[in-house]
């Protein structure tokens, strides 16, 4: 949009959310202008229109997700809630195969919110998703009352395109499948829970928020196509949960190997503390990989090639199992079913 | 996703919201199960992976739009939250000639939220969906704890299609062309702030929410391709603030004839009542056309045919105005600035 003449600039030091800039006059049109249209820049947003008109490439599928971020603090160790909702959603996208190419972000701010902290977490966004090379294409803002919201809520959908004929999904484990993970598992819940309860580790955990369209790109370009069955990255509800997940869908079992999920010894040590299984944790920068156990060598030597899965290591088998068991042989030589997360919540993890 | 045995059914009479649904375990499963997936039914979201895998047809480009619903009260005369987030993002979608194809839904929800409201909410979404003939392919369930959301917030985004070569477009208006707009205005934003403020009137005044998808392709089909400068839906802001936004993008001014403008008496009383002025109350259910003056005969009897657009009107032109002003010749005879929407907002009406 051209410019309109505003009385004066945003003061973005010491000014607050107001209602108006959720009323969609000149008061939402100018936070548009100063704040979101100057960070999120580019050619679609640019159109101005309330929506954006995007070109695909032939011969594709589309591929879309959604997420709500909620997560409580909104700046947390290695990030906050803006480059998080730009990570969370490509890697849904990713999940599937799919070359993410345009976001949206809907954010819903409270009244009274300082403007320089909103300021700080658009530009991150804004970052995360030059960095990662997938615009923002579109957008709305609301305004509800103070005591209404919390800060920021901030959804965001993610497009992407994947070659007709390729077929990652939940659903496609078999039994005898390799089970892989990109990397050490609960860095991030563990990273916003000890910010939350003000915990001081020695060393500070950081979340692995981080986009993986890259590493997931690598992974399938160095294995044969479809011998990659799924892909998930195991957010809320952590490893146990995803891999729950993924045995009901397939109706299949898996069988994990306590010794090789990989977890930093911080993250171990701050779970101890915390009464927590890094199991069902949250991550934000990894995924699980389950491919045909021929191609898992391959996979995991693509895997480590690349910054975000230095340390991805094969963590277990798809099982024949009826009962669709996620079940782990235990350092002491045991068998434990891994059951879904239930019980005592983590909220707002994410 | 297949069925997971719960220990037993969600109580949709007397439950609440709790954070555990929002917690990405069994809890949150079991709702997707039990509520979304069974409303929202379809072959994409039935896929059951974190993203949606979606066809779409070839020599097409993408139109993506998004929107976040924080309207109060959730219910209202003539709709609720639910049919309300559908209608608006297939809108935002139709306004670029797109057909709008797939929707995704972000739940934002509040502890101790009635799981009947909810209920009635998901459903009258669902019901709207299958009304536009447009799926809900993907969605994501947040929980934030009581007095950090207000019941429910839903942000929504559409994805369409329009054929390579269409271009309609804020910045497309162009001196000479006339304005038209497809029905009465200011029906939703009364029909809102009356059930808030509970003023009881004569005849109740029902919100216009409604998809526009088809009224806007029996318009596109009517007259010649190109001959639609712009279409854009007067929500937040109103017709006075939504011209204003098309004058600014496409550096023009708009003349308006205040009696042409169709208001619904009741509206107009109401409006004295509450000591609003209706130009600047949102609608949702109504588009501005702008288009040649040469086909606006047609454009107008194009709509007029449609159910949505019996009392479409031809309400002013676009003139050639270097300050970019809309203006309106009143009925007195006199003439007067008509600005965007400043001052006093009326918060949360979308």
């Amino acid at each position: 949009m051209s410019k309109a003449n505003y009385v004066r600039p945003i003061d973005f030091r010491n000014g607050r959310v107001d209602m108006n800039h959720g009323a969609g006059g000149r008061a939402s049109a100018q936070l548009i202008d100063e704040l979101f249209a100057r960070a999120f820049d580019n050619e679609y947003l640019r159109q101005g229109d309330d929506a954006a008109l995007l070109p695909v490439p032939a011969g594709h599928r589309l591929v879309m997700a959604t997420d709500g971020h909620v997560i409580s603090p909104l700046f947390f160790p290695g990030g906050d809630i803006g480059c998080l909702a730009v990570h969370g959603t490509v890697n849904d996208v990713a999940m599937l195969g799919a070359a993410p190419l345009y976001l949206s972000a809907s954010f819903i701010l409270e009244e009274g919110f300082p403007l320089a902290e909103l300021k700080r977490i658009v530009e991150s966004m804004a970052a995360a998703a030059r960095e990662a090379g997938v615009p923002i294409v579109t957008g709305d803002t609301k305004v509800v009352e103070q005591g209404k919201g919390d800060g920021v809520f901030i959804a965001t959908t993610g497009v992407g395109v994947v070659p007709v004929g390729r077929s990652i999904s939940g659903r496609h484990a078999r039994p005898g499948d390799a089970v892989l993970v990109s990397g050490t598992i609960g860095d991030h819940g563990v990273a916003v829970l000890s910010k939350r309860e003000s915990l001081e580790f020695e060393t500070t955990i950081e979340s692995d928020t981080a986009a993986l369209h890259t590493l997931v790109a690598r992974l399938l370009a160095a294995v044969p196509e479809g011998s990659v069955r799924t892909l998930r990255d195991p957010t809320r509800g952590g490893l146990a949960t995803t891999l729950n997940e993924i045995a009901k869908q397939s109706g299949v079992g898996v069988l994990l190997d306590e010794a090789a999920i990989p977890i930093k010894p911080q993250v171990n040590a701050a779970c101890e503390l915390l009464g927590l299984d890094p199991l069902y944790i949250a991550n934000e920068g990894k995924c699980i990989v389950v491919c045909d156990a021929a191609v898992a060598d391959g996979a995991l030597e693509a895997l480590r090639s690349h910054p975000l899965g230095r340390e991805a290591a094969r963590i277990g088998t798809v099982t024949d199992d009826p009962q669709r068991f996620v079940q782990m042989a235990t350092a002491f030589g045991g068998r434990r079913v891994v059951d879904w997360l239930s019980g005592e919540p983590l909220p707002r993890i994410c």
